[in-house]
């Protein structure tokens, strides 16, 4: 029986086409993490659930992807397990193993496996899939690559400096114009506690969180609604409307602050942080914005976020301090600071932006035309000799009609295409036709060469 | 509670120090695969499971990886189904997703899949973890790197030669010395037709492949187990042992094989392929092994096999041509062949012979000492600066004590030290500790940057 192939719900294939794409947006970001020091580790595909479960929520451990136990999976179980139908107490049976979801929480499980053999200050970059079985829609998937530069083992702000800095020397070789958010969790714990409502700060970052969405209307409603007094929404109105430039913010925070040990904490965080970017202008445009908390409760410090500006997509990083992530496996008093990339989302700002264009080249340089079998022992020695010199080359496997392989070339965008018949193996000279023009040239195999480091004919 | 941490049996964590040397070596795969006009594809790590199932064989059906169906899992279940406690009956009921067991049946469901969008003969590459629920043992792991390289829509022989081209440019640039061995099925069909024992083919290749393993008595014994006549043994004795260089193995074939249109035929496309092979010498040692079979019964044509001169560790790379695999999604007469590099077994290798060694850095060239936070934003100026020319420099995040930065240097094989304290910042000069002599000598910025470009104190 002949099957229709299609592949899982919320999963893609990448074509060639976009593959070179990611590629590029790949290897820029690895590269700008090794130059800045940061060393690469992967983890396993999937993890012990013990691992998993409970770091990331209800809703998370609801959307793990649970692996079935190999062999005879029912052998531990018996009728009475079966009798209830329940299927969280079934899969927990069932299945000892899930999915990565993120690469936080493995990062976090190495780091204190191998703690032994790890030097501290430990700065890693992990670039891998994750998967979550969260519901399909545009612009998400069940399986996407995350980009991860975290330090840990260091209080320095200079980390999270160098993290900002990261963000805008990636952006800047993608062509991505962004503005880097900056916030501090514990201003945020202040502002709860001038306003009155230290208990609720998740409750007010939440709402806050969502200014950019649904307006400072909206935002009040959320307040009410989470139980945030009538009065805390009052005195919180002036600071959610804070304007003007990063110092000027500061000070008014100073003010407002002042009572608050936690709070003055953070703005001496912000402050040095913003004079180390003082120090060296980045590129990007960077803004304090005391709305963003990025609705992670695990964030004790710095919080990061970053926007393309040109495309409306949700933010195409973020990260931020946190203080205990090893916590959970036994190892504690560790700091750490991290960004994400998605390299997803940066791949559908650049597409929308053409950005591509100039960058990436998914074709060879050169097409060999096949003659049939004595030809192509000719052609063969030629395409080893470009390979050699890294010009990336290929030759028709089949010696069917010219027309069919300049079609070919053609199709693939490929921009040079090389004849080589018996007369020009007779005479010891190769035809190259630009396909872009059409142009063709009697050439040796030298001058091919020189044209080709070149880019154009000697004595043009 | 606290958990001790570990992971599933038989996967692995890479540390900084297995990434790089993993990276240079897919690295170096993919830039080969690219030179030659090969093109990047990726497939989900899930596929249905329809898609999966019955194309390894009961063995390979037994080891998929399932991944249990999101959500009430259960509910299309009554307690019927449950009641006969029957793992295959209850797994299909409950999985519908399974992780990809190779590259190769994903690679012909995605043409199959993508089938208008696809320009012929396409030639792909992928790079990408596959997992076996294998019993884990040393070399064996459950999740592991495949690097396949396919050309699909063309029968030409050109192929067979270009991967075999491919197979010596990848391991010449890993420093790897190899034996390439050939052989055709067709060859072998005819063999078996010669013998009189056409329809045991199968029993006849697995035993003769082991030859290497077992020796001539075992393959024999195994022979005669399997049901092959004394006669039919008798006659293939003096094939098995046939020795010789390529023409005169091929010779020797021609006479035994005269009677068997098959065995012509694969005699006819060995001798194509080494005339190609002839043509432009490569490096590595290629050999004619009327013995390899690599147990695939999916292989039609020639059957490659690469194997370390200098270590025992069973093939590094394998492959073959397949006349038909997307027939089972329904595509027929599109005939393929492939190569497959095991990028753990040459990690193995190169390893083992110490040949990272000059290729591979895995720390940054400069660690900045951090002296405090005035000095560290002149630091973080320089630290731009050298990033900016690709020179790759860390600032150590904390003023601890400089005897314990130096120490993270010398533990991080960091080869130079950079150290601008407030006397040095004053006189616009940096001091350079070269690590391994521990010279120390004072230098403006611009010497500093001609130093890390040129390797060498302008005027040494």
């Amino acid at each position: 029986m002949i099957q229709k192939p299609s592949i899982p719900k919320g999963t893609r294939d990448f074509s060639p086409y976009e593959m070179v794409r990611r590629d590029f947006i790949i290897d820029t970001i690895r590269q700008v993490f090794r130059l800045y020091g940061y060393q690469p580790i992967e983890t396993p595909a999937m993890e012990n659930l013990s691992t998993l479960l409970g770091k990331y929520g209800e809703e998370g451990d609801r959307l793990l992807f649970r692996v079935l136990n190999s062999g005879d999976f029912l052998s531990g179980l018996d009728e009475k397990d079966l009798a209830g139908m329940d299927p969280s107490r079934i899969s927990s049976l069932i299945c000892g193993k899930g999915l990565r979801y993120d690469l936080t929480v493995p990062f976090a499980r190495y780091v204190v496996q191998h703690r032994d053999q790890i030097i501290f200050p430990f700065k890693r970059y992990q670039i891998q899939p994750v998967w979550r079985a969260d519901r399909p829609q545009r612009g998400r998937y069940r399986e996407f690559f995350q980009c991860d530069a975290d330090v840990i083992g260091s209080d320095s702000l200079l980390n999270e400096y160098e993290l900002i800095r990261i963000i805008d020397d990636i952006t800047g070789r993608l062509g991505i114009a962004v503005t880097v958010k900056i916030n501090n969790r514990k201003v945020l714990a202040g502002i709860a506690e001038f306003i009155g409502e230290a208990e609720k700060i998740t409750d007010i970052t939440t709402a806050v969180d969502k200014l950019e969405k649904i307006g400072i209307i909206g935002v009040n409603e959320e307040l009410v609604a989470r139980g945030v007094s009538h009065e805390a929404i009052g005195k919180l109105q002036p600071i959610i409307e804070l304007e003007g430039a990063v110092e000027e913010k500061l000070g008014k925070l100073d003010m407002i602050l002042q009572e608050s040990a936690v709070g003055k904490k953070g703005l001496d965080e912000l402050r040095t942080l913003f004079s180390y970017i003082q120090a060296d202008k980045p590129c990007c445009e960077i803004e304090m914005d005391i709305t963003l908390a990025r609705g992670l409760n695990y964030y004790t410090g710095a919080i990061i976020e970053v926007k393309s500006k040109d495309v409306s997509i949700g933010s195409v990083c973020g990260g931020g301090r946190y203080d205990n992530l090893t916590g959970v496996f036994g190892m504690d008093g560790i700091s750490g600071v991290g960004i994400s990339f998605g390299a997803d989302r940066i791949y559908d700002v650049m597409n929308q932006l053409n950005l591509f264009e100039d960058q990436v080249h998914e074709s060879p340089q050169i097409l060999i035309v096949n003659f049939g079998e004595e030809e192509a022992k000719h052609a063969i020695v030629l395409r080893n000799r470009l390979n050699k010199i890294s010009i990336s080359c290929e030759l028709y496997p089949d010696s069917v009609r010219l027309k069919k392989q300049i079609a070919y070339a053609d199709a693939r965008n490929i921009p040079f295409v090389v004849m080589a018949g018996d007369e020009e193996i007779k005479n010891k000279v190769v035809t190259l036709k630009i396909m872009s023009t059409s142009e063709q040239k009697k050439m040796s195999e030298s001058e091919l060469i020189e044209f080709m480091k070149s880019g154009s004919f000697s004595g043009d």
